[in-house]
């Protein structure tokens, strides 16, 4: 790491040094890291964004060998259905499934990956049913560290599977509560010597950061008014808010984007919290969701979110299960396959621009954090076309159904 | 399109103005896009590749409204487990799987929308069990086309749905054989009034050539001297070889890379051909193999891979089916989850490097085509570390574990 790298708690606003890290791992007190000397920082040529925003970081170096070619994602036009869904005409999707293991969590890995090897550490745990523990098993095998992934015995098979094909350890937990296994892990974790990365560590906070540079570049240096956040852990929210505020620090921007978080009604203790003006999230126990990604019902870190949602306009919504079971099909229906989770983000936009909140001018920018592809299971519950035909009677059936759907066809190419 | 796009006969050289494409569907003689004034284009500043390499392209706009954000995947260093496993000091990966339905299928798609719409086509169809399906479903809807995927009755329910979820018509085909099944729905194509987007048309071919000019980008001018397709369908591979030639016509290049067929052991009509130095290729019928996405047993247009291996000095070998499980294992160990059919590559390599026709310092490129997320099941077949345990049991089992494969660590890191 870059010396001197500081450590400061966004609750109390006290620094500590880097080393003194371990102490807040289960305090609910977010940490960052502090980076002096951020006001002269400035973008320098390269082709990969570590490269070009090498100084805003805290690492001593890039470490090219560590990466699976994370970052870099589109950023597109959502198109007319969404932007006609949302009532929105500027509306953007920055396509975080293009990263190496298809969620957003490749770029928190990353700088997780840089700082075990930096610090000569050689075992690194997490805790997961998903995007997370699939994340951290590729860039663990990347980097040569040995990665353990601690979920409930309860989680599907194929999400096993996906982790362990990476050399990773699975430890399926039998266990009646996924909270209560995690307060386990958590607790012990000292005790078998291991470091537990949680969604909402400050390093992978920094990892985060390079949506925000990300953003500002693709957009040519202007800035959407809001960005919008499917949000379980606090980490991605806080990373890519961070990243504005030190392009700010820099002199590179001039004002803020408004974070907007999208949470499942089922689980929506800061979205809860936000609506009501409260200072305290609203924790949620025992609650069952399609959007399995957003599983924090009390998230660490939560505190700190409200009060920057207070400090700085944040927005929040959520979506029923019905409201996002519509969305899913809506993204894919324009192109875009992701799960449930983010599917959240439809519905809220939706409820925030009826209600003012937001302006249908604004330009919101939404974050697909995680691909369809991870939870089939789940369009079990969509309607779809499906049919059934027998060779015999292929051309009676098909040219039926066109000549339905498309009655003043002509005769067509083929190739 | 621009004018005058004409095609030409990979086989005969003769050419034909490009409303006679239909005539050719199903011929198996190889039709390209001839780009007049070829000599002179040059790359132009952009943000998007399809931007700085328009002038390389025979359509008139880019289109980016039907664009899902495909392309700019990252070339990234194999690591030292795949370099050792090959033998080669120089190994690249392009990281297709990084695409918006996570395969190099994308690039194709989204030129075969840019032609759809510029001729005013309403409806599209394909005949795919997997990634071309998934893709032109999510192309189509983008676009705004009508989508039909014909599939056999005996497609995973999972493929079925990740294509019927982007608002595709999905019709399953009781059928017995798959090759079968195919010549059914080519031979009614036309008397059903479908244009049935096949994996070597001379439109899908366009799109894969940007694969050509980002590795040209990437490597900043400098070549690979080989590059390794996993082949099917033989679009992809004249697409990024066309691309090379482009380059070279527009005296960017001075040189071509090789290009080096993958294929399964099980259904390699190519790689069979081009070792024995036949020149037409050997068909396979009634296999089976884990490398579902290399479905083709008598690719149409295999014959002019046959005499461009010859022309251009080529290489092509296959994988067994334990050498592909073993090689997708390995590719995971090292961070990239692909699909069995990219595993081929493997074991391809280390063959080619063994008997010399590689050499060790030669830099090679390999195309990760697939993602292997979408054929959890095979990972059944692989091994891997899944541990059982109670909550009660956590600390003694897991520091078992650790102390057994770790025995030098002290206390640790938290977070």
């Amino acid at each position: 790491m870059k010396l001197p790298a500081h450590l400061r708690s966004t609750l109390t606003g006290i620094e500590y040094p880097f080393e003194r890290l371990e102490e807040f791992a289960d305090s609910g007190e977010s940490l960052e890291v502090v980076l002096p000397g951020i006001e002269n920082a400035r973008p320098r040529p390269g082709s990969r964004i570590w490269d070009r925003f090498a100084e805003f970081m805290p690492f001593e170096e890039a470490h090219p060998e560590l990466s699976l070619g994370e970052g870099s994602t589109p950023l597109v036009d959502a198109g007319p259905a969404l932007k006609g869904f949302t009532g929105l005409e500027n509306l953007l999707l920055k396509n975080e499934t293009a990263n190496p293991t298809w969620s957003f969590k490749d770029r928190g890995s990353i700088a997780c990956s840089i700082m075990a090897v930096e610090r000569g550490e050689r075992i690194t745990a997490t805790i997961s049913t998903g995007n997370m523990g699939q994340s951290m098993a590729a860039y663990g095998a990347r980097a040569g560290l040995e990665v353990i992934v601690f979920l409930p015995a309860f989680a599907p098979r194929e999400k096993v599977l996906s982790m362990a094909v990476h050399g990773a350890t699975v430890v399926r937990v039998a266990c009646a509560d996924y909270a209560d296994m995690k307060m386990s892990v958590l607790g012990l974790a000292s005790s078998l010597g291991l470091r537990i990365v949680s969604g909402n560590g400050p390093i992978r906070v920094e990892g985060y950061k390079m949506e925000a540079f990300e953003i500002f570049e693709a957009m040519g240096g202007e800035l959407p008014d809001f960005i919008v956040v499917p949000t379980s852990a606090c980490g991605h929210v806080r990373g890519i808010f961070k990243g504005f505020r030190e392009l700010r620090a820099a002199g590179l921007v001039s004002r803020l984007p408004r974070m907007v978080i999208a949470q499942a009604a089922a689980n929506s203790p800061i979205a809860s919290a936000i609506r009501m003006g409260s200072r305290e999230i609203v924790p949620f126990r025992d609650f069952t969701t399609i959007a399995e990604a957003l599983t924090s019902g009390r998230p660490p870190g939560g505190e700190e979110i409200l009060d920057k949602a207070l400090e700085f306009g944040w927005l929040a919504e959520d979506a029923t299960e019905e409201e996002i079971l519509e969305a899913q099909a809506l993204y894919a229906r324009s192109g875009f396959f992701v799960e449930p989770g983010t599917a959240t983000t439809l519905p809220a936009l939706r409820k925030l621009t009826a209600s003012g909140a937001i302006q249908p001018q604004s330009r919101v920018v939404v974050m697909l954090t995680g691909s369809g592809m991870k939870d089939i299971e789940v369009l079990g519950r969509q309607e779809m076309k499906i049919l059934d035909c027998d060779q015999d009677d292929l051309e009676w059936k098909i040219g039926t159904f066109i000549s339905k759907t498309h009655p003043h066809r002509g005769g067509m190419a083929v190739n």
